[in-house]
């Protein structure tokens, strides 16, 4: 592996304007420089699977998120599965896989403090960016650490056929719950429902979402995954149970405009009354319970219960289309960019 | 005890209709009917005390809460601290002092269903009434079980002066923690830090909130008890440290007004981004835990590390005008009605 064919110029999509409302392609620039060199310390990173999430919009709002925003100028941030290229890293060796905070490149430099997580060689790629990655642990620890639902509860959760609510849904269903989505295409009802046996599905964009809850929820919501926030939020506040969790994954009606509505009526005084608790959290802060996570998720594969589907578009190039889609509910299962071929 | 005199008629406010908008003291009516009669498995039992509570301004919308609305023509609802004067309960003697909902009456019948508490003989029934009754409870188990302060963090408290924020405050110093109180006059603020031991106080009628608690919380707040939700819950909320825990006690701002403010810009996203906990309660779900609560409060009590104020009011006649000007901050420390004597 030592002799690894590196292109001279690396592709970037910088970030060229913060956005004015929603997302342009023209939010982002183009730009081919040299490939950096390798310093002491450093390894070279080839992306293969660039991540798309509704979370990347949130980065480039001029406000700090969970993390810094990205500047103007610098390479749009975003989660790439890829394989070393060169390393002066005692830690990584040309040819191992890894996963990180690699951008919207061909190329990145992971300097020592760079989180950096290295996979298994032979990996499945593809399930390790979707069910097995960020997605699927995002999924996993929001659902059973955040709303900790019991056999026989109702569990709702929005976006329901994205990556993240299509594996929530499932989690659900083996832990033994009533499992209600919400999805914006009768398609996307329909698959939850056909494919990953949720109970039943609403669709926003067609159907009264507060009475379709009344319908599909007789005993109301104990746990409500929230990916959306916006009206969904609101509908289902008004039926959670005494008790109810709602796990704060994350707001996508709220990310691609420049005037987000504000919070839902009925809080705060609904979680007195009801005594509600409604928590947020970043997957990376369980990044030391991993294994736990991991194993679970892959037993759940194996055995044909949690199934995925993913949306693979290739070419780096079409990245800001890509992600300007997603944010506007195109895709059905995890969103990713091909950037190259999986192997050197 | 045998011979206790019953007055032949009750005195009574009934909900007369419901406020349409600021509670005024024409929505209650004043009605005087014969004390009734004491069936089989009942008691009778005085008003000597009776509580006002924000939360009774929640209790006649025509919505449930954690309770069914008061009906119209009902007596008014409320807590109250009272002696039995007649019994035909096996658990219940003549001369008893007991607490429980008796409504804003002289007398109430309290049948086997009735959630009522006994009281020790020769209680301090003002101390029971504020301190170490349902007041400090909701302190005590609103800070300690959702807020979880650890010490050398940042407690914000709204209603800092009232009934509960003034005790969530002493605890929050007690358990070691940089307490900061949000009042709404210079006296009340200057009672809080120069009686009580908070660190700072914040006049919201006269301060940019934002500002004040940039200043006050240097670093940042950890835990907000929040009696009073809209503009306070907002600043608070972007004030707030990853990890936070905001406990929804109250809602004082939105009680009365007949057109209640949306929730905080920033829900739910700032609590994805900062993994913040918003969550309500209800000082009842504790009920079977009271015993550690009572010893905890007692003690601070006897050592003087936790001091109360009580705004005494005399005469049932008084509740509404009371009522109201409790819901307008009027009073310092625990507002209640003298209804009677404290002994037959």
């Amino acid at each position: 592996m030592a002799d690894v064919k590196i292109e001279p110029m690396n592709r970037q999509y910088v970030l060229a304007k913060r956005p004015a409302g929603a997302l342009q392609e023209g939010d982002f620039s183009w730009v081919e420089s040299p490939t950096p060199p390798v310093g002491p310390g450093q390894a070279l990173v080839r992306s293969i699977y660039l991540s798309l999430d509704p979370a990347n919009r949130g980065w480039i709002n001029d406000v700090p998120t969970y993390r810094p925003p990205v500047g103007l100028g610098e390479p749009m941030a975003g989660f790439v599965i890829g394989q070393v290229v060169a390393s002066n890293r005692d830690d990584l060796a040309v040819g191992d896989l890894v996963e990180g905070d690699g951008g919207w490149q061909d190329y990145a430099i992971h300097g020592p403090d760079s989180a950096i997580y290295k996979l298994p060689p032979g990996d499945d790629l593809v399930a390790r960016m979707s069910v097995r990655g960020v997605t699927g642990l995002t999924a996993y620890w929001g659902l059973l650490d955040i709303g900790e639902p019991k056999a026989g509860e109702t569990v709702l959760v929005s976006a329901a056929a994205g990556a993240v609510g299509s594996i929530v849904g499932q989690i659900a269903k083996i832990k033994g719950c009533h499992v209600v989505g919400v999805a914006g295409t009768d398609e996307k009802c329909q698959w939850i429902v056909d494919e990953l046996g949720f109970d039943k599905a609403i669709n926003y964009k067609t159907e009264n979402v507060m009475k379709a809850l009344g319908q599909h929820c007789p005993d109301g919501i104990d746990v409500y995954f929230d990916n959306v926030g916006g009206e969904v939020l609101q509908a289902a506040l008004f039926r959670m149970n005494q008790g109810g969790r709602m796990v704060c994954c994350g707001v996508v009606s709220q990310y691609d405009t420049a005037t987000p509505a504000p919070g839902p009526h009925g809080l705060p005084g609904l979680l007195v009354v009801r005594r509600l608790r409604m928590e947020g959290f970043i997957v990376m802060d369980y990044a030391d319970r991993r294994d736990q996570a991991d194993r679970d998720l892959a037993g759940w594969v194996a055995d044909g219960r949690l199934k995925y589907k993913v949306d693979i578009i290739d070419g780096l190039e079409n990245a800001p289309k890509a992600l300007i889609g997603l944010l506007h509910g195109e895709n059905t299962g995890k969103r990713m960019i091909r950037v190259s071929g999986e192997t050197v």
